[in-house]
């Protein structure tokens, strides 16, 4: 009977993408924003569900996965996912995969790819590409100014006894 | 006269960086998070302030840099800020950075760099590696899943007349 589990678990894994994909077409139809959803799942359950709210909230870091797992923090009152997974219906930008790593998710799945987003017009691709260049051949500028005045405040991090790491 | 203008832009530009760099270390101080701050500059004018408040949030995308990009977007009522500057007192993390570009701003000025962060503990510079290898080699697991019923929504998108593109 061991070979049942993974097909049960991969049908389980479905369901919950088919939520997000099914979340990604309310939310685009309700107005909210680009067409995204994702779902925080730990164990069997769903803790969290996103949509993408950029437009509806002016808020350009509304996108389904971060939006997802803000809840899903603010409903475990942790700020780290170790035990959760994120499904999401498109590959997540470099915001949202990095924000997946800061909360430490350590299992991410997707449908649509960053190529497939580029194809209907979002720049999801353009940012991985972007990242990775050396900082002077970004088409955003970057500048650096007063490293040493900033280093007290890190050394002092260094040094704090008390401090909660992340 | 014209040389002195790029003069008092440098003062300015200073002074915004000092401003990021008193309240990283302010909200390191009050327990709010890391040693992170950041400010959005509108032509002379702060915008908008932020520190990181990962652990007193319990939010892990709770970044300097992404809860001051907030916070400006809100107060503007836009989810753009093309007009608009940032000064962060480290290099932001690809969650910060991909968030500058989703707001579309222009310029950003830092201070201590991803190395700098790494020297203390922070893991800016891997994150930075892990983007940008390929999706099998990285720590966290990605698995795509169900591409195909995903893009319904997509197209749908694609043809939607009524859309607010971002």
């Amino acid at each position: 009977m061991a070979a049942r589990k993974p097909a049960a678990e991969e049908a389980r894994a479905q369901e919950f993408m088919r939520l997000a994909i099914r979340l990604a077409r309310a939310g685009m139809r309700r107005g909210q924003g680009g067409p995204f959803g994702a779902v925080i799942v730990k164990g069997r359950k769903v803790v969290a569900r996103g949509v993408n709210r950029v437009t509806s909230a002016n808020d350009p870091t509304a996108h389904a996965e971060v939006v997802a797992i803000r809840r899903a923090c603010r409903k475990l009152g942790r700020f780290h996912l170790t035990d959760c997974e994120l499904y999401t219906s498109c590959e997540p930008c470099p915001m949202c995969l990095a924000a997946a790593y800061w909360a430490r998710i350590p299992v991410v799945y997707y449908a649509n790819t960053r190529r497939d987003a580029a194809a209907i017009g979002f720049s999801d691709a353009f940012l991985y590409d972007e990242l990775a260049r050396p900082l002077h051949r970004r088409k955003l500028k970057m500048r650096q100014l007063l490293r040493a005045e900033a280093q007290a405040g890190f050394l002092e991090w260094r040094d704090k006894p008390d401090k909660t790491t992340y």
